[in-house]
């Protein structure tokens, strides 16, 4: 079993109420691949500029992430500087430099395209149609998205989503891209397109998911402090993606313990700056919290 | 078994993106009243103006509320009038006319104070304190309070609070309350002052409960169309308190379960204006709707 990830690398610089980290690791690929490895073997695909210190993707490497994809082209690797306030379900993006990213197009190294599981991280709706293109024995693909590509990409955005098995989004992305303010309206119009789930980040709130067996709900994990909610959503999906990858099955019951367990992994990145918590991240601790989540739900009959 | 509610009796203006009714039945105490009725016997402590409509609490006496602690009082009936936007979460107050709400004092008639359940809606903590003072052996009460006792009353409120074995508040009140982002910092301030549960209401995400046995998450039920969210906290707390009222225990599991009932009727309330939907609910939609409830959070162990 392994997954193909398609995103960014990026060096984040990120300013919580708890802190300031400048030029740290990050990018939707990176935090997902991170997550993802702690269930299964990946295969990522990106780019990085000849200014990345690439001694910081060792650990990703000794957990198995096949990093052959990864291009270094001439220039700078993609920026992000952005601001939490104690609010930390919103980013305050402070400046964007796409440097390499901005001309980025994913070729796939011999044998990537055998992969069983694909994950369409957040990049131009159209390169994640090529590689679904390219991908197409993959039993199972799932593609995350945000409101630049709502906005601007629709067209393009409408044919990735409808041949992809499963849909990430946020909430208020969801009804941007739907026009409707229910999530259960604007679910519903997602999954008319074509996929089999939506998942729907809520930031502190945990995520839902629609299916053919109905409605799931997964808290977030109570945490005294969110030191920084970057990569939460990409650690979700990797954490979600790795584990369906690793049991090979879609299942109402193991989409439902994927949305657990990415839950799990978000809560444990969100925890700490940058991949500073997944770098070490064990799947005792995993398991753990897991059952604790389980536990935040369980009610008797009356 | 019994519960003793005191609140307030409205006439509600309330707009919404699905319609507009003018002049029609609400309050703590109404909306309170309603959903405990379901479970168990209720009596109202209340004020209403000589311009007050008694016949439209016909179907309240119907149920078994017993009305002879609310009183008539020369002026006008308490007015609120609200605008929800497609936010639902947000209350847009556009209209408060106190009138004889502002010189309400909580009078028991006789047999009142001996009612086994408290339900101290939002009211002046100074008069939820007078009341709680009556009504020495209740086995259970619970308070809800609003920023406005937050900012304006806060001594009062704390000595309240450090009274009752159950608080209930909206996240953003507790934020207020305790000055902290996190809901388990706050809420760990709120229990080290006394009570025994915090109940968080948290409007469309559902609510959170922390207590002894640990954190407890009940989604909110999803509607295709939320038409009033007016009367969504009282009429959770009516069904959470009427039913742990009915089974005459607290415990982590009876806890729970209220919960989710009171989540359950909630939902009814909202999905049409005043209290239509409570007029008209039966314990049959309400088990039903509680499996719909106890089916979304359902995980099994990995």
């Amino acid at each position: 079993m392994s997954i193909l990830v398609v995103g960014s690398v990026a060096l984040d610089t990120v300013e919580t109420p708890f802190g300031k980290v400048s030029d740290v690791l990050g990018g939707s690929a990176i935090y997902f691949s991170a997550a993802a490895s702690l269930f299964t073997d990946v295969k990522l695909v990106a780019v990085v500029g000849t200014d990345f210190p690439l001694e910081q993707l060792d650990f990703l490497r000794e957990r198995g992430v096949d990093l052959t994809g990864l291009q270094v082209a001439d220039g700078q690797t993609f920026r992000w500087s952005g601001r939490y306030d104690y609010d930390l379900n919103v980013t305050h993006t402070l400046d964007t430099q796409l440097n390499v990213f901005a001309d980025f197009h994913p070729d796939l190294p011999s044998g990537f395209a055998n992969a069983d599981t694909l994950f369409l991280a957040n990049i131009d709706p159209t390169l994640q149609f090529e590689v679904l293109q390219q991908v197409k024995q993959a039993r199972l693909t799932m593609m995350d998205t945000m409101n630049f590509w709502i906005q601007g990409q629709r067209e393009a955005l409408s044919r990735t989503i409808e041949s992809v098995d499963i849909v990430t989004m946020n909430e208020s992305e969801l009804r941007m891209f739907a026009g409707a303010s229910s999530l259960l309206t604007g679910a519903r119009r997602v999954r008319e397109l074509g996929p089999k789930a939506l998942v729907i980040k809520q930031g502190e709130y945990g995520a839902v998911m629609f299916d053919e067996s109905g409605y799931f709900v997964a808290p977030a994990y109570p945490l005294e402090e969110v030191r920084d909610p970057t990569g939460a959503g990409d650690s979700f999906a990797g954490g979600f993606l790795g584990y369906l990858d690793k049991v090979g099955k879609l299942t109402p019951q193991t989409i439902r313990q994927a949305i657990i367990l990415g839950s799990v992994v978000a809560s444990y990145t969100v925890g700490q700056f940058s991949l500073e918590a997944l770098r070490s991240l064990t799947t005792d601790a995993i398991m753990k919290r897991y059952e604790e989540f389980r536990n935040f739900t369980l009610v008797e009959p009356v």
